[in-house]
């Protein structure tokens, strides 16, 4: 898979990515390292808490989600390296069984006006479940360099 | 530490927490599970990168800083559960050895009109490292339980 420039990538252009299954065991053991509470580490502490049941750590959700856009053929030349998010929401828990996958849709790209050898990518994904639900959503703006001079020089 | 309501949190309120050392082998394990790319993997293969060097994945550092504020005394009722987030950024990468801590401030609070039992709390977190420079910082929107009138009527 050839690495992408600013220039290779045009608003609307999607990208899918491969499916993951979530495993109880590891919702677990990552809560109990980044996010211990009872609703991410023990089936039974939870069933009262708001999210009635094991979920998930939403950071579990996002953690997986970039292992699913690093694998896919997105593939920015610099690699996937966030500027920032303007959004980032968790609209429904991540369930032990859950089967994830990651839709990819570019909104907007620019040229930076201080640094022109690189540019902005703004793009939404949202990771669905087996049920074709939302479970994350967020925008990001992704460094991108541009298309150096002597790769295009090389077409000539 | 008591569990904090809505009305037990204030604007401009702050919190502090415990500090972290962050492991050159707990950056790449992280990265090779979630965030397999050359400079969160390699010393070596990233000196060239947009990073000059191994820095930890983002989302392993936006794990590490939940750690930090699940082990602090922000401690709303519910637990620590994200709505979402208006803006999530890392300004400058988390480098092997350095030792992060999280300051928190409260920015706005305001009681759900459709469901009145609970409210919104709005709260800016900014991940520092030893010289006190921002690494991540985020703004989220976090459910949080108005008091029940029971426990009011406690005090009467």
């Amino acid at each position: 898979m050839t690495e992408r420039y600013l220039e290779d990538f045009a608003v609307g252009q999607q990208f899918s990515s491969g499916r993951v299954c979530i495993d109880a065991e590891r919702i677990k053991s990552f809560a109990a390292e980044f996010d211990p509470q009872p609703f991410h580490l023990d089936e039974g502490a939870c069933s009262h808490s708001i999210f009635g049941g094991l979920a998930a750590s939403g950071w579990h959700t996002a953690a997986i989600t970039m292992k699913l856009l690093v694998d896919s053929d997105f593939k920015p030349a610099w690699g996937i390296v966030g500027a920032g998010f303007e959004e980032l929401s968790w609209p429904r828990p991540v369930r032990p069984g859950d089967e994830l996958r990651v839709e990819s849709e570019v909104l907007e790209t620019s040229v930076s006006k201080s640094s022109p050898e690189r540019g902005i990518l703004k793009v939404k994904s949202t990771t669905l479940n087996q049920h074709n639900e939302p479970v994350q959503v967020f925008v990001a703006n992704l460094f991108v360099p541009c298309r150096p001079a002597s790769s295009t020089k090389h077409h000539d």
